[in-house]
């Protein structure tokens, strides 16, 4: 009964796999081999444009570095309040970014308003005294397994673009997002206005292989070095390239997310059943749920691990006494039935 | 009728005086002259203990030179939405303190309460994940021109404490606390719990001196080679240290500091008699009043220079029309009585 | 004929092996693991005492990393002027140290001599003015393929310590180092002084496993935070623990390395038949020699692969016209004899 | 007899008088005065073109944000090793260029060769392994108070320019440069190919006033806020501009600058009479010699201040024994001939 983050889940078979099928003979260092060379066609060809596409060891330095390319060190990042890169990196996009502030915004199921945004740009007492904002930042799924729509993320940009920000898209879990929605990985990110990516394949079946993707590669320029001395150019790069061919090739990466995603509407649904509905729509691969602190002695007695997150994120108005616990559970590929179903036999507690 | 702020004054009359004293002769550079040295042991009969103190070029340096040396870059510095140190220093703590986070929290009269504090100490996922909150930042006086009073400072600080954080008082108006409250600075300062202050004399009538003091010197270790690294070591600095040595002889100081509060006060009381109450309680030399655009314009158009404040800043409940601005009059030892009453009776409008 | 580095090599069977195996089930991410805690024991086991070790991404942010934590901003690290640090990690050591400064040192055979560093240390104005040493970083094996002895390492380390500064060794090839000299781990690192390690298995058999080790744990504090900004905690950290731990378990990595070793002796020794006399002593996996611009050609043709080297690096006096080309030529565990044999007579051209 | 430096010097006459007169009345801070304007058109002015001038408080934060600025932080800056930004500023531009390394260049006389230049920038393996060279930074005078004649610093440009680099001139002595070359301001930076001036008032006479000028006001987007959250935005800046204006009208700057080379041509004169030559060419207002170790402590005790200068300086095949020091001797608009004159007699013992 693991639901503690898809991070904990193995590697999915198909990308073990190529990591042994990568191992045959030589190849040169640094991503001078053939595995990185077609993974940068294969990103192209799935992004239906050149993009310049680098591989880092990491989903935060993937973010930090991404939101640092894009600012000066006198700017700020405007994310959700509860987005990863503010609340779970330890400061890795003030350090790669040379001090660069987060300013988090609140917003409903962890998704940022136009017209929140639009008040945030407003403030401050302007050059030379502010930070000016340089870049939105936007998790998708969000921390709490919702989506943006194209349309949403679309509105943000323009609003972020006119005031000359970047706009970049924390996607450790794309994939999530791409196989609820149903649309293309194109329509979600450069269409609605994206221009920096931080793709994620680890919490979907990799081992590790993250990469971030420039939708204007000239905006790349000065990454390589960039990437290098923050000890991000993995020298066997052909590995993590090779997992990452794997993940995109015949859309495993979509049938991954997809089983993740069904997982997670599977426990909501019983969960539901058994009167713990879902805080938040569950519309990727997390369920958060309220429950009695008893409750949840008895389902880590059982051996489930679930992380117990922040009441203070609740939505207002949430019920609930002071006994209760807001927990998260994260799905994965791996997730099984009899997981499930154990998990909400004994959260019933008959 | 300048009320921009109290750095818009000139040089008062007896530092302006002892510059050209100090200009006898040739002295050591960096500090290796006699006025540097007066000046330490003053700056420690001031406080009524042995301190480390040292000359920076602003106050935007002491405060984040300050914090920056009680914080490790994985450190946050916690404090009010409001203070200088997050809205207008562009990102310098963030800058010389490595990438360190600010987090800002709420407070009426632009002041922190211990119960948020104590909240604000208990979020977040722990190491290594969130960054670890490192040191708490007083603003004395505030950004609206209230005051801490001691027993205030000691709460926080002891909550501070408690948790392992360092607590720094910015003290650019510290003078004018110390006037309002008529304790002694070391009341107000190392014995409510304060470990490093930045004290500036520039808004209180000096052309250029401000200090960071710490109260234990043994947490100064490293900061001459920080202050130098920052370009904060200033040459001739005998002409810093002989302004900072005029200000405190002889309670220079606090005389210059009563002479701002009480045209702050006689400039509320005017203004307050004429409709127009001050927003926050004036404690030192600042008087925020809302009024109506109209009049707004006719001060501006009499040649009145003041800032205008976000009205986002206002406390819950203010009442007001989306008309009115909300403006920030500073005062100085050398704002005169007739300006006060040139800007009462245009404000008045009759 | 793959010579370009070491790390243009495949995994060694037995550690691609146990990452299959450490695939089974959930773990939880970001070291909570199983495998983690087993390798936490093993170092300490094979180093002879409690050690904290760090897994991180890659063998630059090992290094970096490591020599951050041991310096303030403000100090500087000496280092021989062949040192990776210093002329192959594009400013990492900067970018890690906030700052830090590389002294570059001269020596023979890319090793440092007592009396070198004694002089690097006499120089300098001072506090506040200069930069302050902090730290010392020996390369293990050197970037030209020689080894210090364990009493080489001692003289520079009493120097060091004697100074302030702490040692720190990069010990990227350490397997190929302690494997020439039939040491101890213990031996060539703690007991001759020094104090943190960059322990790299990446280039002698793993696919991405780097460990940077303290010997004092309790000088790691705060390393925990630092990792994690730098985007250097792996999630799925388990499979570079089971990495290490393959590696290290029943000396895999010494007979690794012993390999790789003894195919650069057969390299050299067959160069030096055919007169291509090694530049510096083969001590361990690596072979420079001078060739005629020739027979770099007709070896590049017949397709061999290996770094050309700056020939501002050769030793004074060394023999050679202008169109002779510096080679590097790498050996690893995956050095075949047939490759050696194929080279040699390519280069002997006959 | 105090030779120590030309900062030792009090503030020139003109310059303190400017002070007090700009001390009148109520002035915006942060520049917003007309001192400030003023200084921006007198500086136009000077340099024959519009450029963008940038008051800082210190020479080391003058010539540490003027190379950040011109680079990104994997860049190399290439100076003399003799180079106050490389020996005595403490990492200052390494701190302010967020880790960028300076790379160290022999050449006598404190100055660099073209071919000397030119090899520096053949070297290293490139992107992204090496840091990528971004500045050349030409010292004028230079630390050993000669100076580069404008087809010298034209000849360097050339080749700085055709690889890309930025040319910056660190001119805290740029006064006497100007002075002993009998140039105009502009002939000696912008028209031989020097984009951006640290410009110095500073050791000249002035309390203290540095200021950054970009001869291309396009390159200096973003320096405002740079500056700012460098703590180096003074908030009365109607002094430090004062000072500028008041050192630049009718020549002022350049009547002080010529007393200050007077004065160090007549010492090296009467110091060659008796024996004690000028190690270098005598061409500003530094003169450097070796003396017997019994002369310097007769010297010193009578009052005499000067700097030891490290003996690894000294040109090879000085001739001199173990017992001699180097000493620096700097004069300003403030010596006195009859200082000269007891510093002559002392030295000469009789």
């Amino acid at each position: 009964m693991n639901f503690a983050s898809d991070n904990a889940a193995p590697i999915a078979p198909e990308i073990l796999e190529v990591i042994v099928r990568a191992n045959e003979g030589f190849a040169l260092a640094y991503g001078n081999d053939d595995w990185t060379r077609t993974l940068e066609r294969r990103m192209s060809a799935l992004f239906e444009r050149d993009v310049a596409a680098f591989l880092v060891a990491t989903g935060t330095a993937a973010n930090a570095i991404a939101v640092a390319h894009c600012c000066q060190p006198w700017n700020s990042v405007l994310c959700h309040a509860q987005a990863h890169l503010a609340t779970d990196e330890a400061g890795a996009p003030e350090f790669y970014g040379g001090g660069l502030k987060l300013v988090e915004l609140p917003g409903d199921d962890a998704k940022i308003a136009p017209e929140t945004l639009r008040a945030a740009l407003g403030r401050g007492r302007g050059v030379p005294h502010s930070v000016i904002p340089g870049a939105l930042s936007l998790s998708q799924s969000t921390e709490v397994g919702t989506v943006y729509h194209s349309d949403e993320v679309r509105a943000l940009a323009e609003i972020a673009h006119a005031r000359g920000l970047a706009v970049h898209m924390d996607g450790a879990r794309l994939a999530n997002a791409v196989a609820s929605l149903g649309c293309t990985p194109a329509e979600i990110t450069w269409k609605a206005g994206v221009d920096v990516l931080s793709f994620g394949a680890t919490k979907n079946g990799a081992m590790e292989a993250e990469a971030v993707v420039f939708f204007d590669p000239q905006r790349a320029e000065g990454m390589a070095s960039r990437r290098k001395r923050a000890g991000q150019l993995i020298s066997k790069q052909r590995f993590a390239a090779a997992q990452f061919e794997a993940y995109l090739r015949d859309g495993l990466w979509l049938r991954l997310a997809r089983r993740a995603n069904a997982a997670a509407a599977r426990l909501a649904e019983k969960l539901g059943s058994i009167g713990l509905k879902p805080v938040w729509p569950v519309e990727a691969n997390e369920v958060f749920v309220v429950l009695p602190h008893e409750t949840d002695q008895r389902l880590r007695q059982a051996g489930a691990t679930y992380a117990t997150w922040p009441r203070e994120f609740l939505p207002p108005g949430t019920s609930g006494s002071q006994n209760d616990e807001l927990i998260r559970l994260v799905t994965s590929f791996a997730t099984s039935d009899a997981d499930i179903e154990s998990f909400v036999r004994v959260a019933r507690g008959t």
